[in-house]
């Protein structure tokens, strides 16, 4: 047997969520061996899921034929504010945490070095990096699911701000007489194209009484409602369904127009489980709607699309961040 | 008398605008030494404009007691779309230019470097270079005059984007069912909160049979209004101009808002003739608003303030990438 030197590398990319933490093991070529998957179980407090974060890497270790000792270091991104100088999760509602050193947690429990960052940030370095293969010079991703937040390479590196918090594109009015949004404001981005969005908009035109077959399919609360259910509905035929996801598109367009307007990327790419299950029905709107927005001269050559990493964008960028942490 | 390598150094910025050509020489420490200031003259056609521009840095280089012989470099700034790599002004409608060689238009005429940017960009490292000593690393410049303009300094340099086109924040979209902007969207920014929105909103006020103390003054066409104007009638209690401005300085705060949680800067800085003279009506409510529109964690150390360069900010600017030229 070789030193571990000769030995060949791997990293694990960790996607830690409010609901489920994935975890992909990569190799040097940042080719995906073996991936884990588990709930969250954020009620149980910061230690337990810490240490379940633990046991998803040796999963998706051993789920890769390989010994905890083959793995040279860990990226994490978890939701919300994140110091990645620390490694300090510094504000995650979605899991209930307020200052959780999770690097150093995870360096104690596991002996390897390990780099953390905000999700929507370390899913930008994956759709960079991985998909794109580090090319696009200055890229926007815009990630839509129960909220909305985005990731910013600039000048060819990740641009997090002076808080490490630049992003936020979900907080960017576009409305200023739209719908309360949960950050104490109105007609944010997030206020009117995320899930959580739709999902009100659709359960305040059922209680006006406007028509859905999804209220045949979950009854009138729509309990247990998610985005495919929407894609089935407008592949139905359900008009009420297709206006509030055309509107919802139609505002997301306008969000990726103005961003193009600030910032000038040549790449915006898309993604998060509304874009995933509505990708056919959203994808042109936003794209003619941002077309229609974007100033003369700022466009050319601008591409708008979906990532294809899908649900794996997170891993994939944990994956860039560990062979960092080793190759530096 | 020395030769040309140990004189002292002077460097021209200049602020070439639709209406005003303005040169300030500068000695190698920035300091201003001497300053000329002329009309443009858009109507004479490009080659008139350049000769004037030519014109203006002679006088204040005679106004500086300075020989021509004794001017290193030039660095001027252009309103509309710029490529500073070639020197190309590409689209400048307040000059009705086209596709003008400024750099290679001026180096031929003065046989000394010239660099050319765009008026906002300019006017930005002016602002972060001059006033704020380079020190910001993350700096959003807004720009409010007849229309409305921003730069953008991230990660200690200027920002410019994809096609060079970058902090076209004028038109980002804060109100989708908002008054229509020149660009042919609704609720840009710049249509409303520039000084064009601001006027338009008046004479439409007056048109409506709404009192202001501005007819008495300028007539029932409101003929001559300028933005010290505006202030005038609101120290003098003119509630109609008062509620107008008070509108402005509202979406302004939001339009900060949204920049700072998309970019996080530590220093948002204002400026433009609307700033400059209506600050004291406007700044208060700005800040007050862009504070509760930034997502908690976002603010944290993060300033907005207004530059005290006033209109020279631009030609601060030309003389900081005029001197970059010679110590590269």
């Amino acid at each position: 047997m070789g030193s571990a030197a000769s030995k060949p590398a791997y990293y694990a990319g960790v996607d830690l969520g409010g609901t489920k933490i994935m975890t992909g093991i990569f190799d040097a070529d940042l080719e995906l061996i073996g991936f884990a998957k588990m709930t969250t179980k954020a009620h149980r407090g910061p230690e337990a899921v810490i240490n379940r974060v633990v046991r998803c890497i040796e999963d998706a270790m051993d789920e890769s034929d390989l010994q905890m000792n083959q793995l040279r270091a860990i990226g994490i991104g978890a939701p919300g504010g994140v110091d990645p100088q620390s490694g300090r999760v510094i504000f995650a509602p979605n899991l209930g945490w307020k200052n959780i050193n999770l690097k150093i947690e995870l360096e104690e429990r596991l002996k390897i070095p390990v780099s953390v960052e905000n999700d929507c940030n370390i899913s930008t370095i994956g759709v960079h990096e991985k998909e794109f293969e580090g090319k696009p010079r200055h890229l926007v991703g815009i990630y839509i699911g129960t909220g909305i937040g985005g990731g910013l390479v600039l000048d060819g590196h990740l641009y997090s701000g002076h808080n490490r918090t630049a992003g936020e594109i979900g907080h960017m009015v576009i409305d200023v007489n739209g719908p309360a949004c949960g950050c104490g404001n109105r007609g944010c981005f997030e206020a009117l194209a995320s899930r959580t969005a739709l999902f009100n908009q659709l359960r305040e035109a059922v209680k006006r009484g406007e028509k859905t077959i999804l209220t045949d399919m979950l009854g009138p609360e729509l309990e247990g409602l998610r985005s495919r259910g929407l894609r089935k509905a407008i592949r139905q035929n359900d008009k009420l369904v297709e206006s509030l996801v055309r509107q919802a598109a139609h505002y997301t367009g306008i969000a990726v127009g103005n961003l193009i307007n600030i910032l000038n990327p040549e790449l915006v790419v898309l993604g998060g489980g509304i874009i995933e299950a509505l990708d056919e029905e959203m994808m042109p709107i936003i794209s003619k709607t941002a077309q229609s927005h974007i100033l003369s001269g700022t466009g050319k050559g601008v591409e708008i699309t979906q990532t294809q990493l899908a649900d794996n964008a997170g891993i994939f960028g944990g994956g860039v961040l560990a062979r960092r942490l080793v190759k530096v």
